[in-house]
């Protein structure tokens, strides 16, 4: 009996689906469909717009938005989390496939396969070594100053599409611009701009609109939300009826018939080892961007993500992608947002947008190839438009200066090196803080709050002292990295109050102290004893006082004592 | 009048040299004058087989031991430490002189000038922009598995010159070795076993045996410390006396006569580039190393060190060795302790020594000449043996096995993977380990200890408890690495006692909040505050609480709330 509730609870660790699939509210089920279908609505121009932004063929895209979510919706922890093609992912893929040694391999679809069928298998290797944690050494500035890069490297190279016109590296070649500016080919950003406007349109402005007609709130919302379907719609049939074709408009062309076969190309191993460097980057960045945005939306709802799930999950969507000839996949924000906002309770309306995907892919692929390449650009301008905060740099500096630098400096460093490059400045920079900050750990000299047990720093609070007691505070572990500032701390007291005659060192909040400060101490505690003076323990934790016990550092300190807690130390010193 | 001592006190800490010979007292000088000629006795043999080891001719030893010590002696910050050639950096210029991108520039000896140069700008940039504090940064354990491995590298480098054959790259096929023996010289290996035994009788046994005769100390201390120079003389003596030559003992050969002309080759500059990443390598390590030699005689006598002087004069002493055609210089362990133990009071010591060196390199340069290869590098064993400290892996091992798995990847790198790699995989696991336990911090959910306003870990003591009150002790800093852990822990006490009404969370020993982390508790406030629950802090400290205030979390706490102490927090909700 107990074992099978055993099995059963593992069962539903290792398949999420079952957990809440059981537990499913019939009622629910209406909005997971309606949800479904507003996402799938979604997911066939962005598939095809994200696969041509990594420079890959359209049914790279559409592939993707199949297998990949609906494995995602069984093994993954989120309810809300639209797995596919992204932004972010599509332009490291671009990055990575244009890298010299991976361009000269040739055959770039399959080097993309491989690159989704690599980045799984990392995955779900650091699934297995636990490495979840992962996530929580990459902080939100970094982050959000990586996304911001990224975005607006995505909709610079979306100027090309948009304007028809191959940008030339004018650089700071102010004469160079106005050529480019007759080169624009006016049909192209004449289909551009009006598919810009009426994706805009739909958005707030329309909703905004319906809802003051008295239109029922989820009518509003699908009416807004097919905004990129009914747009994509408008500019096929446009371009059609005036065959803006032959007037230069780029199409998407051919998209193969028909559901994908399985595809075992990626496991030809050439390439695999090429591509580590690019697949580890790539896994990273959407394993910690999929986590944050899953979060976001658990949060808003009392759920919870469990981050090695999330890895299991992302790596076998992404393998299960490279099966079906499909490109790299990672939950995207702005799908997310729409899939939730939608009311989509469960992974169920991704298994429907799935199931809806397969069924345009196998019967109206040809519907696709007539779709004009402008649209497809402000589909990801408009998506990618929000991705841009340059005002979260502000609040960030505002609130604290040395994460508003590292958020800075990775947008800047994105932007001016390229996006691993960036992304390792802001990482580096964040350690090297830690590092500093670690170095000047905190460290108070404290008095008795009158009539209280209470001790606090003497510079914040008026307290009682002794003049011959020091009693210091030292608010963090002690390790290499900071002991020679206490060190230097503790003589520069000495100096200034010569009368003293104990030294008391409060390690309340001291979790560990490490070899090269216990070296440190003793000799520290050397020094005072010469000078007639004591060096003594208070409120020291128990698993330092058993580290030390296996040395003879207590022994040395005598006179000097270890008190449980400050108040005693005082009674028999003060 | 306060101008002047002003000016005074600026020029004492730009010369340290001012403080102390200001105050010095007349009856050290003897002391000083006997630890000088002890010293240079050493420097002669040290200076000639440290160049050697770095593959240069004798005289950029000699030449490195004159005017570089003077100038430490004036702008150093230890009275004792022996600034000249030391064995460390001397296999790390010899590694530098033997990468292929220096070994294509030819003529090594201009190569090691530059090498001294550049390390001593690169130790006044250090200075100049106040890195000190970078000593910090590189831990004991880690220290001194690099320097284990190192000279157990030098020690194997020794085994050629002290047997005069060529170890051929056997690696695992021990049957290549026995051929090895077969070409041993047996004159060389001769000269090397009895100056390897002088040496080592000349050491403790010695000592021990003139002590029993009733001997004065001090005598017994110049008897002992000048074996070197009597086991060269000896063997020099026998070499000359028994054509020795003649059968294959190499000699020291060609010394320039009289004392170095000033250099200014290192000026060129085409070699400072490849050169760089050597120079800040060595420059680092160089300056690390003198800085914890400084240290431990200067604790020993309560003398201070401040680390951006220590900069300074290691800089302008490398600087000074560049010009007078020298090799690259730091503070060496066997020679500082040999002049500390011999009675040196300050570094008149060492401008004693230099002096004795320059007379020695003007006026005998010839009788160097002579001196057997094979007996210096006895002395290099002798002088790098108690480098290597095994021991000291197990005992750092015993008491904080994080660091003793530091120490050893340290030494297997250094061995396996060369000086360079060795020592960065040392400080990337330090940094790793930090980072990790960082994301991992100490939380205890805390009680009052009956009687007392004194709150403790409820798993280590007996203390009082409320049902519906979770008072949570935080130790840490909250950060974007440990936030998520911090999170998890409060669900995880959450989902145990549901009766929970209200959070605590006491911060004494939280220094700083960052903007992640910021995000993560809003986020962990609303999602209690929709069960109902309050979420307060308590202990909150000043600089911590003035961040707060810039932003309008306290206002999203209402009806949580901020007190004071915990105390007042368990009056008001418990």
């Amino acid at each position: 009996m107990t074992e099978r509730i055993e099995r059963a609870a593992v069962l539903t660790r290792l398949f999420p689906i079952i957990g809440w699939l059981r537990d499913y509210p019939r009622q629910a089920f209406g909005d997971d469909l309606f949800a479904g279908i507003i996402t799938a609505i979604l997911l066939v121009p962005q598939g095809i717009a994200y696969a041509m932004l990594a420079g890959l063929p359209p049914q790279l895209g559409l592939y993707a938005s199949i297998l990949p979510p609906a494995v995602y919706a069984v093994l993954g922890t989120s309810r809300a989390l639209s797995v596919g093609p992204v932004s972010i992912a599509a332009i490291m893929i671009a990055s990575a496939l244009a890298a010299p040694e991976i361009k000269i391999l040739g055959d770039s679809v399959h080097s993309a396969l491989v690159l989704s069928a690599e980045c799984g298998v990392i995955m779900l290797a650091m699934a297995a070594l636990r490495m979840g944690g992962l996530v929580n050494f990459i902080s939100h500035p970094v982050l959000t100053g990586f996304t911001t890069g990224a975005a607006l490297l995505i909709m610079s190279s979306q100027i090309q599409p948009l304007l028809g016109v191959k940008i030339p590296a004018c650089g700071w070649d102010w004469a160079c611009y106005p050529a480019v500016w007759h080169n624009v080919k006016t049909p192209i950003l004449a289909v551009g701009l009006v598919s810009l406007l009426l994706l805009v349109f739909f958005g707030q402005p329309l909703a905004t609109l319906l809802k003051k007609l008295g239109l029922k709130l989820s009518w509003v919302t699908a009416v807004s939300k097919a905004g990129p379907l009914l747009t994509v719609g408008l500019a096929t049939w446009a371009v059609g009826q005036f065959d803006l074709n032959a007037h230069g408009v780029a199409l998407v062309g051919a998209v193969p018939a028909g559901l994908p076969p399985l595809d075992f190309t990626f496991l030809e191993g050439s390439r695999w080892r090429p591509l580590l460097p690019y697949a580890a980057f790539i896994a990273l960045i959407a394993y910690v961007e999929s986590v944050a945005i899953a979060k976001v939306t658990a949060n808003l709802r009392g759920e919870k993500i469990a981050p090695n799930q999330e890895l299991v999950g992302l790596g076998f969507a992404n393998l299960a992608s490279a099966l079906t000839g499909g490109m790299l996949v990672a939950g995207g924000f702005s799908r997310t947002m729409v899939n939730f906002s939608a009311g989509a309770r469960s992974q169920l309306a991704m298994l429907i947008a799935a199931s809806l995907l397969a069924v345009a892919v196998a019967f109206f692929s040809t519907w696709f190839e007539a779709i004009p390449q402008a649209t497809l650009a402000a589909i990801i301008l408009v998506a990618i438009f929000r991705l841009v905060r340059l005002k979260h740099i502000v609040h960030t500096w505002r609130y604290d200066p040395g994460d508003g630098k590292a958020e800075l400096a990775t947008l800047l460093g994105v932007l001016a090196l390229g996006l691993e490059e960036g992304i390792a400045v802001g990482i580096a920079l964040t350690i090297a803080c830690n590092l500093r900050k670690a170095s000047q750990p905190h460290i108070a000299i404290v008095g008795r709050i009158p009539e209280t047990e209470h001790y606090r720093n003497v510079k914040r609070h008026s307290v009682q002292v002794w003049h011959h007691l020091l009693l210091v505070r030292i608010d963090e572990s002690i390790t290499f990295a900071n002991v020679g500032f206490i060190e230097e701390f503790l003589h520069d007291a000495l100096r200034q109050q010569p009368n003293i005659r104990h030294i008391v060192l409060i390690c309340n909040a001291v979790n560990d102290i490490d070899s090269t400060a216990l070296e440190a101490l003793e000799s520290f505690n050397h020094a005072v004893k010469v000078l007639g003076k004591t060096l003594n323990l208070a409120e020291t934790k128990g698993p330092v006082l058993d580290k030390l016990q296996k040395t003879d550092f207590l022994q040395q300190l005598v006179p000097g004592q270890v008190f449980f807690r400050t108040e005693d130390a005082v009674r028999s010193l003060g």
